[in-house]
């Protein structure tokens, strides 16, 4: 690997410099995205070609110089290998055609066979890392059980979540039914990805944040367990670093830290010194700058990261990065700021 | 007051059992709401027509002998005063006709005359207060200045607060404005509820929870304190109890038990007994059962409640409420046996 930072940096060791990468880096704030992804029509197309999914993921890297790619892909590709059949619709966002609706449904899901019908992200892993050529590590990633679970039962995108909600405390052993199918298939889907060139693994547990403590760790938390139980720590004498994120997850970082993962992801709300305070030295720490930073001009943007490396300190072990995906309207500019103030350092 | 039991536990005084009140009590979820709700043809006519809004403000007193009612209004009737016109589109939530877009918008916003055009929500306040007579405490309340500006400049809901975060980046100095005069009008508005007889009166800071810590502490609670610091403490010999709640701001618990105010709202990610430990004896605390758990059977729901009393032990200053909204389709008979569970205690 030419560039290792992160893989170092994921593992607490020395580096020359923070590493950065950006969630959802390639994505619709570049113009050549949006070409690509004009091109392929539908999303999900864009997903499914391995020649387009692997052109996207290099796009941040060739205009940026960052120090990761990740693979091009959606957390919802699991559920529609399990039969929900995902469809994005113009201004709604993601749909099930399929949803979860009840104890039948989470019994009629399956749990072998799925990763099968995923081939098209295995052939895409195999083709970015042939064109990434060991300039940098492809992180390979995947949906939170509970996450992924509420867009199966809500049928896509929610705000209250009720109907999970409903779920969860009127028939509590039918959800646990659907996250332990989920935590299986999606410990098949990441080993595949590692077995097909991945060289990092991150767990992105977008709605974690919406449960009461108690439920963070029933139904959210055990699951994530159970899938990292279920990978290989290394893969053809390699280690395969772990990423775990639980977006407004920030009050349950000691917790996150015993799990058997190598990072944490922060959002915003969270405070690296803080974070770093109670996980000792545990894990690393990716993160955190709130992505509404990048709509300032260059210099606003340059001081931030600078107050946000000042603020971690001297430690190993951190991996910068924004607090939640980029917005679709950031001029590419501003990342270059970005970018360039994270190399420059304090 | 027959029942001074809400008034009493927002002072920390000792009260024979713990108060409830529940957020949304005057909603979708009862029949008798619809009902109304129907007849007066649209929400906003239900707001502005004061003998609707009492009915539906008094519908769960009378069905359920909650310990207090709460005006039934909206917190997005001030911008809408200040000229922003608010409509409620079926299926998408509240839309302002003419949303603050830039500086300019800014500058042309009121900051007299904005209660003048608010006298419907005081009509309804003395129309509720006569049709209590004196059963149970009326709570008044308004949306805190950031939660309300984050809908006058996404034009309505949001799930990323794009357009208000470029703008606090891009041009803070207007977003300050802007907060600055929805402060002052928030505060004339609370004190002419104060004026037309509420007995207690609560900031809703639903959206707080979406910003750093530093940009939570610059752009919502800055103005929550410049609200509570131009109401009046004390009204007609009696003192006015003020309760703030910022959804998502349980890291901020310190911080708020600070502001000039006698109760902090929790939502359900809080633990009630942290909460206790973090602010001392500084202010009540009000919650924070997981709306979801009144999806579940009654005897469940009395379990969940006991587990909440208990936790909360025996500190004088708790108010049982929800951590957020009633969701509009739960059974009223689960509010009942809320209230019933809460009544009997542990």
């Amino acid at each position: 690997m030419q560039n290792d930072l992160l893989i170092r940096a994921l593992q607490r060791q020395p580096v020359e410099r923070t590493p950065i990468w950006v969630m959802r880096q390639a994505g619709r704030y570049l113009p050549e995205y949006r070409k690509v992804r004009a091109q392929a029509g539908d999303f999900m197309t864009l997903c499914q070609t391995p020649e387009l999914a692997c052109e996207v993921t290099l796009q941040p890297i060739d205009r940026f110089d960052l120090d990761a790619a990740i693979l091009f892909s959606d957390i919802l590709t699991v559920p529609d290998a399990m039969g929900c059949e995902l469809a994005f619709k113009t201004g709604e966002g993601p749909v099930f055609n399929h949803p979860v609706t009840c104890a039948e449904d989470i019994a009629q899901l399956p749990t072998e066979g799925v990763t099968e019908r995923l081939t098209y992200v295995f052939d895409a892993v195999r083709t970015i890392k042939k064109a990434l050529a060991d300039r940098v590590p492809l992180i390979g990633f995947a949906g939170s059980p509970w996450t992924v679970a509420t867009y199966m039962v809500e049928g896509g995108s929610s705000k209250q979540f009720t109907k999970i909600k409903k779920l969860m405390y009127q028939a509590p052993e039918s959800l646990h039914a659907l996250l332990d199918k989920l935590a299986i298939n999606t410990a098949a889907y990441l080993t595949a990805q590692i077995e097909a060139g991945v060289d990092v693994v991150m767990l992105f547990d977008t709605w974690g944040g919406v449960l009461s403590t108690q439920n963070y760790h029933a139904f959210s938390l055990h699951y994530m367990k159970k899938v990292f139980a279920h990978i290989p720590r290394d893969y053809a004498g390699k280690v395969i670093p772990r990423i775990a994120f639980t977006k407004g997850g920030n009050q349950w970082l000691e917790l996150m830290a015993d799990m058997e993962c190598d990072a944490l992801g922060l959002d915003w709300k969270s405070s690296l010194k803080d974070a770093r305070e109670r996980v000792g030295d545990k894990v690393a720490l990716q993160g955190n700058l709130d992505p509404g930073v990048l709509y300032a001009d260059p210099e606003t943007i340059a001081d931030h990261v600078r107050k946000t490396l000042v603020e971690y300190g001297d430690y190993p072990g951190h991996i910068f990065n924004l607090g939640h995906g980029i917005f679709p309207d950031i001029p590419p500019e501003h990342v270059q700021a970005l970018v360039a103030a994270v190399r420059e350092g304090v």
